[in-house]
Protein backbone atom coordinates (compact mmCIF):
# COMPACT_ATOMS: atom_id res chain seq x y z
CA UNK A 1 0.00 0.00 0.00
CA UNK A 2 1.48 3.35 -0.81
CA UNK A 3 1.81 5.67 1.89
CA UNK A 4 0.09 9.01 2.16
CA UNK A 5 1.46 12.43 2.77
CA UNK A 6 1.82 14.15 6.00
CA UNK A 7 0.08 16.92 6.59
CA UNK A 8 0.75 19.19 9.96
CA UNK A 9 -0.67 22.74 11.41
CA UNK A 10 -4.24 23.55 12.89
CA UNK A 11 -5.09 25.36 9.44
CA UNK A 12 -4.21 22.37 6.94
CA UNK A 13 -5.38 19.34 9.19
CA UNK A 14 -8.54 21.32 9.59
CA UNK A 15 -9.52 22.50 6.55
CA UNK A 16 -8.76 18.69 5.10
CA UNK A 17 -10.72 16.84 7.89
CA UNK A 18 -13.71 19.60 6.46
CA UNK A 19 -13.21 19.30 2.98
CA UNK A 20 -12.76 15.13 2.74
CA UNK A 21 -11.79 13.39 6.24
CA UNK A 22 -11.95 9.83 4.14
CA UNK A 23 -8.78 10.77 2.94
CA UNK A 24 -7.29 11.44 6.35
CA UNK A 25 -5.69 7.95 7.36
CA UNK A 26 -4.31 8.81 10.96
CA UNK A 27 -4.48 11.85 12.75
CA UNK A 28 -1.74 12.59 15.75
CA UNK A 29 -2.27 15.09 18.34
CA UNK A 30 -0.15 16.25 21.17
CA UNK A 31 -1.61 14.09 24.45
CA UNK A 32 -0.16 17.68 26.34
CA UNK A 33 -2.00 19.87 24.76
CA UNK A 34 -5.57 20.74 26.07
CA UNK A 35 -6.70 24.60 25.04
CA UNK A 36 -9.91 25.65 22.91
CA UNK A 37 -7.62 25.05 19.45
CA UNK A 38 -7.05 21.66 20.54
CA UNK A 39 -10.65 20.67 21.63
CA UNK A 40 -12.08 22.67 18.10
CA UNK A 41 -10.31 20.30 16.15
CA UNK A 42 -10.89 17.25 18.04
CA UNK A 43 -14.74 17.88 18.08
CA UNK A 44 -14.28 18.63 14.25
CA UNK A 45 -12.53 15.04 14.19
CA UNK A 46 -15.39 13.34 16.30
CA UNK A 47 -17.94 14.55 14.13
CA UNK A 48 -16.35 12.71 11.06
CA UNK A 49 -16.16 10.02 12.95
CA UNK A 50 -11.59 9.98 12.79
CA UNK A 51 -9.85 8.20 15.14
CA UNK A 52 -7.40 10.37 16.88
CA UNK A 53 -4.02 9.32 18.61
CA UNK A 54 -2.50 11.19 21.48
CA UNK A 55 0.79 10.66 21.15
CA UNK A 56 4.12 12.80 22.76
CA UNK A 57 5.95 15.66 21.48
CA UNK A 58 8.91 13.73 19.65
CA UNK A 59 6.74 11.69 17.65
CA UNK A 60 5.47 14.49 15.91
CA UNK A 61 8.47 16.08 15.51
CA UNK A 62 9.73 12.93 13.75
CA UNK A 63 5.96 12.32 11.37
CA UNK A 64 6.47 15.86 10.65
CA UNK A 65 10.25 16.37 9.85
CA UNK A 66 10.01 19.41 11.44
CA UNK A 67 9.29 21.32 15.23
CA UNK A 68 6.41 23.41 13.57
CA UNK A 69 3.62 21.22 13.45
CA UNK A 70 1.77 23.51 16.59
CA UNK A 71 0.46 19.62 17.95
CA UNK A 72 -1.55 18.10 15.42
CA UNK A 73 -0.12 15.71 12.35
CA UNK A 74 -2.20 13.81 9.86
CA UNK A 75 -1.43 11.41 7.22
CA UNK A 76 -3.39 11.58 4.12
CA UNK A 77 -3.85 9.70 1.08
CA UNK A 78 -1.63 10.33 -1.71
CA UNK A 79 -4.22 11.91 -4.35
CA UNK A 80 -5.23 8.67 -6.84
CA UNK A 81 -6.15 11.02 -9.42
CA UNK A 82 -4.07 14.33 -10.03
CA UNK A 83 -5.69 17.28 -11.12
CA UNK A 84 -6.05 17.72 -14.85
CA UNK A 85 -6.12 21.22 -16.31
CA UNK A 86 -8.30 20.50 -18.69
CA UNK A 87 -10.74 19.50 -16.62
CA UNK A 88 -10.50 22.29 -14.14
CA UNK A 89 -11.34 24.77 -17.28
CA UNK A 90 -13.85 22.82 -18.42
CA UNK A 91 -16.01 23.18 -15.12
CA UNK A 92 -15.52 27.03 -14.64
CA UNK A 93 -18.18 28.85 -14.27
CA UNK A 94 -16.37 32.10 -14.97
CA UNK A 95 -13.26 32.86 -17.46
CA UNK A 96 -10.09 31.61 -15.91
CA UNK A 97 -7.89 32.61 -13.36
CA UNK A 98 -4.57 30.68 -13.52
CA UNK A 99 -1.37 31.49 -11.33
CA UNK A 100 1.65 29.99 -13.03
CA UNK A 101 4.73 29.97 -10.48
CA UNK A 102 8.38 29.63 -12.58
CA UNK A 103 10.34 28.36 -10.72
CA UNK A 104 9.71 28.94 -6.70
CA UNK A 105 11.76 27.29 -5.02
CA UNK A 106 11.51 27.86 -1.74
CA UNK A 107 8.69 25.95 0.35
CA UNK A 108 7.26 29.03 2.71
CA UNK A 109 7.00 31.12 -0.86
CA UNK A 110 5.29 28.57 -2.59
CA UNK A 111 2.90 28.05 0.63
CA UNK A 112 2.22 31.84 0.27
CA UNK A 113 1.75 31.52 -3.09
CA UNK A 114 -1.25 28.68 -2.32
CA UNK A 115 -3.05 30.65 0.46
CA UNK A 116 -2.40 34.06 -1.71
CA UNK A 117 -4.54 32.02 -4.52
CA UNK A 118 -7.05 30.52 -2.43
CA UNK A 119 -8.16 33.71 -1.01
CA UNK A 120 -8.19 35.35 -4.09
CA UNK A 121 -10.16 32.82 -6.14
CA UNK A 122 -7.60 31.70 -8.51
CA UNK A 123 -9.02 28.11 -10.06
CA UNK A 124 -5.29 26.59 -9.79
CA UNK A 125 -1.39 27.13 -9.28
CA UNK A 126 0.65 25.67 -11.90
CA UNK A 127 4.35 24.98 -11.53
CA UNK A 128 7.02 23.05 -13.65
CA UNK A 129 7.60 19.43 -11.96
CA UNK A 130 11.34 20.00 -12.29
CA UNK A 131 11.91 23.54 -11.09
CA UNK A 132 9.48 23.55 -8.42
CA UNK A 133 9.36 22.25 -4.52
CA UNK A 134 6.32 20.20 -4.94
CA UNK A 135 3.44 20.04 -1.86
CA UNK A 136 6.04 19.21 1.01
CA UNK A 137 4.70 19.67 4.83
CA UNK A 138 6.21 22.38 4.98
CA UNK A 139 4.43 23.78 1.86
CA UNK A 140 0.96 22.68 3.57
CA UNK A 141 1.34 24.59 6.51
CA UNK A 142 2.44 27.58 5.51
CA UNK A 143 -1.12 27.45 2.59
CA UNK A 144 -2.78 27.50 6.16
CA UNK A 145 -5.34 25.00 4.33
CA UNK A 146 -4.94 26.21 0.43
CA UNK A 147 -2.95 23.52 0.05
CA UNK A 148 -5.97 21.16 0.20
CA UNK A 149 -8.02 23.54 -1.51
CA UNK A 150 -6.28 25.30 -4.04
CA UNK A 151 -5.72 22.50 -7.24
CA UNK A 152 -1.90 22.32 -7.68
CA UNK A 153 -1.02 21.46 -11.07
CA UNK A 154 2.77 20.08 -12.16
CA UNK A 155 3.50 20.30 -15.68
CA UNK A 156 6.74 18.47 -17.42
CA UNK A 157 6.92 21.23 -19.63
CA UNK A 158 5.87 24.52 -18.70
CA UNK A 159 6.30 26.39 -22.08
CA UNK A 160 3.97 23.78 -23.99
CA UNK A 161 1.04 24.12 -21.04
CA UNK A 162 1.26 27.84 -21.60
CA UNK A 163 0.81 27.09 -25.08
CA UNK A 164 -2.09 25.21 -24.66
CA UNK A 165 -3.42 27.71 -22.64
CA UNK A 166 -3.24 30.34 -25.13
CA UNK A 167 -5.07 27.57 -27.66
CA UNK A 168 -7.89 27.48 -24.96
CA UNK A 169 -8.02 31.33 -25.53
CA UNK A 170 -7.00 32.03 -21.93
CA UNK A 171 -4.66 34.86 -21.71
CA UNK A 172 -0.69 34.73 -20.59
CA UNK A 173 0.63 37.51 -18.92
CA UNK A 174 3.71 37.62 -16.98
CA UNK A 175 5.13 39.70 -14.48
CA UNK A 176 7.75 41.01 -15.37
CA UNK A 177 9.77 45.10 -14.09
CA UNK A 178 10.14 45.20 -18.13
CA UNK A 179 6.76 45.46 -18.90
CA UNK A 180 5.07 47.35 -21.39
CA UNK A 181 2.14 48.07 -19.36
CA UNK A 182 1.58 49.27 -15.28
CA UNK A 183 -0.44 46.48 -14.15
CA UNK A 184 -3.47 48.78 -13.60
CA UNK A 185 -3.22 49.80 -17.66
CA UNK A 186 -3.59 45.83 -18.66
CA UNK A 187 -6.61 44.05 -19.95
CA UNK A 188 -7.07 41.80 -17.42
CA UNK A 189 -10.68 41.05 -17.40
CA UNK A 190 -11.06 37.82 -19.69
CA UNK A 191 -9.57 34.41 -19.27
CA UNK A 192 -5.83 35.15 -17.68
CA UNK A 193 -2.71 32.98 -16.51
CA UNK A 194 -0.47 34.95 -14.56
CA UNK A 195 2.87 34.13 -14.68
CA UNK A 196 5.17 34.93 -11.77
CA UNK A 197 8.74 34.02 -11.38
CA UNK A 198 10.67 33.77 -8.35
CA UNK A 199 12.66 36.32 -6.81
CA UNK A 200 15.82 37.25 -7.87
CA UNK A 201 15.81 35.03 -11.00
CA UNK A 202 12.96 36.56 -12.46
CA UNK A 203 11.08 34.42 -15.48
CA UNK A 204 13.03 32.19 -18.29
CA UNK A 205 13.25 33.37 -21.67
CA UNK A 206 11.50 30.60 -22.76
CA UNK A 207 8.52 31.41 -20.31
CA UNK A 208 9.04 35.34 -21.00
CA UNK A 209 9.04 34.78 -24.47
CA UNK A 210 5.62 32.45 -24.48
CA UNK A 211 3.57 35.11 -23.04
CA UNK A 212 1.24 36.99 -24.60
CA UNK A 213 1.93 40.13 -22.59
CA UNK A 214 4.29 41.49 -20.14
CA UNK A 215 3.21 43.69 -17.07
CA UNK A 216 4.82 45.69 -14.31
CA UNK A 217 4.33 46.06 -10.93
CA UNK A 218 5.23 49.97 -10.54
CA UNK A 219 8.06 49.90 -8.04
CA UNK A 220 8.44 52.89 -5.88
CA UNK A 221 11.23 52.37 -3.63
CA UNK A 222 14.53 51.17 -3.24
CA UNK A 223 14.20 47.51 -3.43
CA UNK A 224 14.25 45.44 -6.24
CA UNK A 225 11.40 43.49 -6.30
CA UNK A 226 8.61 42.51 -4.21
CA UNK A 227 8.50 38.69 -2.01
CA UNK A 228 6.93 36.48 -4.43
CA UNK A 229 3.57 35.62 -2.56
CA UNK A 230 3.18 39.83 -2.77
CA UNK A 231 3.52 39.94 -6.01
CA UNK A 232 0.98 36.98 -6.88
CA UNK A 233 -1.26 38.90 -4.39
CA UNK A 234 -0.85 42.62 -5.93
CA UNK A 235 -1.90 40.70 -9.62
CA UNK A 236 -4.61 38.54 -8.70
CA UNK A 237 -6.52 41.41 -6.78
CA UNK A 238 -5.98 43.29 -10.00
CA UNK A 239 -7.44 40.94 -12.09
CA UNK A 240 -10.85 40.49 -9.73
CA UNK A 241 -10.75 44.23 -9.40
CA UNK A 242 -11.88 45.10 -13.30
CA UNK A 243 -13.78 41.56 -13.31
CA UNK A 244 -16.16 43.49 -10.69
CA UNK A 245 -15.78 46.91 -12.16
CA UNK A 246 -16.70 45.73 -15.29
CA UNK A 247 -20.11 44.23 -13.85
CA UNK A 248 -20.91 46.85 -11.49
CA UNK B 1 29.99 54.17 24.17
CA UNK B 2 26.53 52.83 23.26
CA UNK B 3 26.71 49.33 21.20
CA UNK B 4 25.17 49.98 17.65
CA UNK B 5 22.49 47.67 16.00
CA UNK B 6 23.99 44.64 14.05
CA UNK B 7 22.41 44.16 10.40
CA UNK B 8 23.13 41.32 8.61
CA UNK B 9 22.59 39.49 5.13
CA UNK B 10 23.71 41.21 1.16
CA UNK B 11 20.50 43.19 0.82
CA UNK B 12 20.81 44.81 4.20
CA UNK B 13 24.41 45.82 4.61
CA UNK B 14 24.80 46.62 0.51
CA UNK B 15 21.83 49.31 1.11
CA UNK B 16 23.37 50.52 4.59
CA UNK B 17 26.22 51.43 3.00
CA UNK B 18 25.13 52.45 -0.30
CA UNK B 19 22.82 55.08 1.73
CA UNK B 20 25.43 55.97 4.76
CA UNK B 21 28.24 54.40 4.57
CA UNK B 22 29.34 56.90 7.77
CA UNK B 23 27.27 55.20 9.94
CA UNK B 24 28.52 51.48 9.61
CA UNK B 25 31.33 51.12 12.60
CA UNK B 26 31.91 47.34 11.34
CA UNK B 27 31.60 45.24 8.72
CA UNK B 28 32.46 41.22 8.94
CA UNK B 29 32.33 38.97 6.22
CA UNK B 30 33.10 35.22 6.08
CA UNK B 31 36.66 34.73 5.34
CA UNK B 32 35.88 31.62 2.98
CA UNK B 33 33.73 33.22 0.74
CA UNK B 34 34.77 34.58 -2.70
CA UNK B 35 31.95 34.59 -5.44
CA UNK B 36 30.73 37.57 -7.48
CA UNK B 37 28.65 38.98 -4.77
CA UNK B 38 30.78 39.17 -2.29
CA UNK B 39 33.47 40.57 -4.69
CA UNK B 40 30.66 43.02 -5.47
CA UNK B 41 29.82 43.65 -1.48
CA UNK B 42 33.86 44.51 -0.76
CA UNK B 43 34.11 46.77 -4.03
CA UNK B 44 31.24 48.91 -2.24
CA UNK B 45 33.33 48.91 0.92
CA UNK B 46 36.05 49.94 -0.15
CA UNK B 47 34.70 52.47 -2.38
CA UNK B 48 33.60 53.95 0.80
CA UNK B 49 36.39 53.65 2.67
CA UNK B 50 35.19 51.28 4.96
CA UNK B 51 37.42 48.56 6.61
CA UNK B 52 36.60 44.97 6.39
CA UNK B 53 37.45 41.84 8.76
CA UNK B 54 37.55 38.90 7.14
CA UNK B 55 36.16 36.28 10.44
CA UNK B 56 35.19 32.51 10.89
CA UNK B 57 31.46 31.79 10.08
CA UNK B 58 30.91 30.94 14.07
CA UNK B 59 32.39 34.38 14.73
CA UNK B 60 29.43 35.67 12.28
CA UNK B 61 26.63 33.19 13.52
CA UNK B 62 27.43 34.50 17.31
CA UNK B 63 27.57 38.36 16.04
CA UNK B 64 24.47 37.80 14.36
CA UNK B 65 22.38 35.87 16.46
CA UNK B 66 21.25 33.34 13.82
CA UNK B 67 23.27 31.71 10.63
CA UNK B 68 21.44 32.85 7.99
CA UNK B 69 23.78 35.75 7.47
CA UNK B 70 24.91 34.79 4.00
CA UNK B 71 28.27 35.84 5.23
CA UNK B 72 27.86 39.21 5.92
CA UNK B 73 27.43 41.11 9.15
CA UNK B 74 27.69 44.58 9.96
CA UNK B 75 27.23 46.83 12.99
CA UNK B 76 25.86 50.25 12.45
CA UNK B 77 25.50 52.99 14.41
CA UNK B 78 22.10 53.65 16.64
CA UNK B 79 20.04 56.34 15.23
CA UNK B 80 20.59 59.21 17.03
CA UNK B 81 17.62 60.93 16.15
CA UNK B 82 14.64 58.65 15.96
CA UNK B 83 12.41 59.46 12.76
CA UNK B 84 9.96 61.99 14.11
CA UNK B 85 6.40 61.21 12.05
CA UNK B 86 5.60 65.06 12.27
CA UNK B 87 8.99 66.25 10.63
CA UNK B 88 8.24 63.23 7.93
CA UNK B 89 4.72 65.07 6.99
CA UNK B 90 5.71 68.34 6.89
CA UNK B 91 8.64 67.09 4.36
CA UNK B 92 6.34 65.16 2.00
CA UNK B 93 6.12 66.42 -1.61
CA UNK B 94 2.67 64.57 -1.79
CA UNK B 95 -0.16 63.33 -0.06
CA UNK B 96 1.08 61.11 3.00
CA UNK B 97 0.99 57.27 2.48
CA UNK B 98 1.53 55.58 5.73
CA UNK B 99 1.78 52.26 6.43
CA UNK B 100 0.09 51.53 10.62
CA UNK B 101 0.96 47.83 12.02
CA UNK B 102 -1.18 46.64 15.31
CA UNK B 103 0.49 44.04 17.02
CA UNK B 104 2.53 42.36 14.07
CA UNK B 105 4.56 40.27 16.56
CA UNK B 106 6.28 38.52 14.17
CA UNK B 107 9.56 39.44 13.08
CA UNK B 108 9.60 37.72 9.24
CA UNK B 109 6.53 39.22 8.57
CA UNK B 110 6.95 43.09 10.34
CA UNK B 111 10.77 42.51 7.71
CA UNK B 112 8.02 41.66 4.56
CA UNK B 113 5.99 44.61 5.71
CA UNK B 114 8.93 47.03 5.75
CA UNK B 115 9.78 45.50 2.06
CA UNK B 116 5.89 46.12 0.82
CA UNK B 117 6.19 49.82 2.24
CA UNK B 118 9.39 50.76 0.26
CA UNK B 119 8.41 48.90 -2.73
CA UNK B 120 4.86 50.44 -2.95
CA UNK B 121 6.27 54.01 -1.58
CA UNK B 122 4.78 54.23 1.56
CA UNK B 123 6.61 57.33 3.68
CA UNK B 124 6.46 55.20 7.14
CA UNK B 125 5.28 52.48 9.33
CA UNK B 126 4.35 53.31 12.37
CA UNK B 127 3.85 50.25 14.96
CA UNK B 128 3.08 50.41 18.57
CA UNK B 129 6.04 50.10 21.19
CA UNK B 130 4.92 47.30 22.78
CA UNK B 131 2.92 45.41 20.62
CA UNK B 132 5.89 45.28 17.74
CA UNK B 133 9.15 43.03 17.50
CA UNK B 134 11.19 46.12 16.75
CA UNK B 135 13.75 46.49 14.08
CA UNK B 136 15.98 43.45 14.85
CA UNK B 137 18.78 41.75 12.56
CA UNK B 138 16.29 39.10 11.55
CA UNK B 139 13.87 41.89 10.44
CA UNK B 140 16.42 43.80 8.89
CA UNK B 141 17.24 40.99 6.73
CA UNK B 142 14.16 39.99 5.61
CA UNK B 143 13.13 43.62 4.73
CA UNK B 144 15.69 43.32 2.52
CA UNK B 145 17.38 47.00 2.72
CA UNK B 146 13.73 48.34 3.55
CA UNK B 147 14.48 48.86 7.21
CA UNK B 148 17.00 51.08 6.27
CA UNK B 149 15.42 53.15 3.85
CA UNK B 150 11.50 53.36 5.14
CA UNK B 151 11.48 55.36 8.82
CA UNK B 152 9.97 53.19 11.36
CA UNK B 153 8.30 55.24 13.71
CA UNK B 154 7.44 53.38 17.29
CA UNK B 155 4.69 55.20 19.01
CA UNK B 156 4.21 54.70 22.43
CA UNK B 157 -0.25 55.49 22.09
CA UNK B 158 -1.16 54.16 18.98
CA UNK B 159 -5.00 54.96 19.43
CA UNK B 160 -3.42 58.96 20.45
CA UNK B 161 -1.39 58.91 17.24
CA UNK B 162 -4.11 57.69 15.13
CA UNK B 163 -6.18 60.55 16.37
CA UNK B 164 -3.28 62.99 16.02
CA UNK B 165 -3.12 62.21 12.39
CA UNK B 166 -6.70 62.71 11.39
CA UNK B 167 -5.79 66.30 13.06
CA UNK B 168 -3.45 66.72 10.22
CA UNK B 169 -6.14 65.69 7.91
CA UNK B 170 -4.59 61.79 7.03
CA UNK B 171 -7.49 59.58 6.59
CA UNK B 172 -7.25 56.81 9.16
CA UNK B 173 -8.31 53.31 7.09
CA UNK B 174 -8.25 49.84 8.53
CA UNK B 175 -8.41 46.65 7.04
CA UNK B 176 -11.16 44.13 8.11
CA UNK B 177 -12.49 41.22 7.10
CA UNK B 178 -15.97 43.26 8.65
CA UNK B 179 -15.60 46.36 6.33
CA UNK B 180 -17.95 48.26 4.94
CA UNK B 181 -16.86 48.89 1.69
CA UNK B 182 -14.85 46.83 -0.83
CA UNK B 183 -11.50 47.93 -1.34
CA UNK B 184 -11.70 49.02 -4.55
CA UNK B 185 -14.82 50.89 -3.49
CA UNK B 186 -13.05 53.42 -0.49
CA UNK B 187 -12.37 56.27 -1.51
CA UNK B 188 -7.93 56.46 -1.41
CA UNK B 189 -6.50 58.87 -3.43
CA UNK B 190 -5.91 61.47 -0.41
CA UNK B 191 -3.56 61.30 2.77
CA UNK B 192 -4.10 58.08 4.28
CA UNK B 193 -2.83 55.94 7.04
CA UNK B 194 -3.51 51.94 6.13
CA UNK B 195 -4.22 49.90 9.68
CA UNK B 196 -3.59 47.04 9.36
CA UNK B 197 -3.31 44.11 12.55
CA UNK B 198 -1.86 40.81 12.82
CA UNK B 199 -2.81 37.70 11.04
CA UNK B 200 -5.86 36.01 13.54
CA UNK B 201 -5.87 38.64 15.95
CA UNK B 202 -6.68 41.37 13.45
CA UNK B 203 -7.10 44.90 14.64
CA UNK B 204 -7.67 46.04 18.31
CA UNK B 205 -10.72 47.49 19.50
CA UNK B 206 -9.64 51.14 20.33
CA UNK B 207 -7.43 50.70 16.93
CA UNK B 208 -10.58 49.97 15.16
CA UNK B 209 -12.77 52.58 17.01
CA UNK B 210 -10.35 54.95 16.06
CA UNK B 211 -10.68 54.49 11.98
CA UNK B 212 -12.45 56.41 10.05
CA UNK B 213 -13.27 53.86 7.91
CA UNK B 214 -12.92 50.12 7.50
CA UNK B 215 -12.38 48.38 4.33
CA UNK B 216 -12.32 45.25 3.05
CA UNK B 217 -10.20 43.08 0.84
CA UNK B 218 -12.79 40.53 -0.90
CA UNK B 219 -11.81 36.78 -0.12
CA UNK B 220 -13.05 34.55 -2.41
CA UNK B 221 -11.79 31.18 -1.40
CA UNK B 222 -11.42 28.95 1.82
CA UNK B 223 -8.25 30.52 4.13
CA UNK B 224 -9.69 33.17 6.60
CA UNK B 225 -7.24 35.64 5.78
CA UNK B 226 -3.94 36.87 3.79
CA UNK B 227 -0.48 36.92 5.46
CA UNK B 228 -0.15 40.41 6.99
CA UNK B 229 2.42 41.32 4.15
CA UNK B 230 0.49 40.75 1.12
CA UNK B 231 -2.78 42.22 2.76
CA UNK B 232 -0.35 45.29 3.06
CA UNK B 233 0.77 45.16 -0.40
CA UNK B 234 -3.04 44.95 -1.60
CA UNK B 235 -3.93 48.17 -0.02
CA UNK B 236 -0.97 49.89 -0.35
CA UNK B 237 -0.99 49.15 -4.45
CA UNK B 238 -4.97 50.16 -4.38
CA UNK B 239 -4.11 53.60 -3.03
CA UNK B 240 -1.42 54.31 -5.44
CA UNK B 241 -3.57 52.98 -8.27
CA UNK B 242 -6.49 55.19 -7.28
CA UNK B 243 -3.83 58.53 -7.08
CA UNK B 244 -2.15 57.20 -10.46
CA UNK B 245 -5.73 57.12 -12.08
CA UNK B 246 -6.64 60.71 -11.01
CA UNK B 247 -3.55 61.83 -12.80
CA UNK B 248 -4.21 60.56 -15.81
Amino acid sequence: MARGRVIFGFHAVKSRIRQDAAQVDALYVQDSRDDPRMRDLLAAAAQSGLRVMPVGRERLDRLAGTTHHQGVVATVAADATKPDLDAILDALGEPALLLVLDGVQDPRNLGACLRVADGLGAHALVAPKDRSVGLTPTVAKVASGAAETVPYVAVTNLARTLRALQERDVRVVGAHADGTRALADADLGGPTAWVIGAEGEGLRRLTRETCDELVRIPMLGSVESLNVSVACGICLYESRRQRTARRG
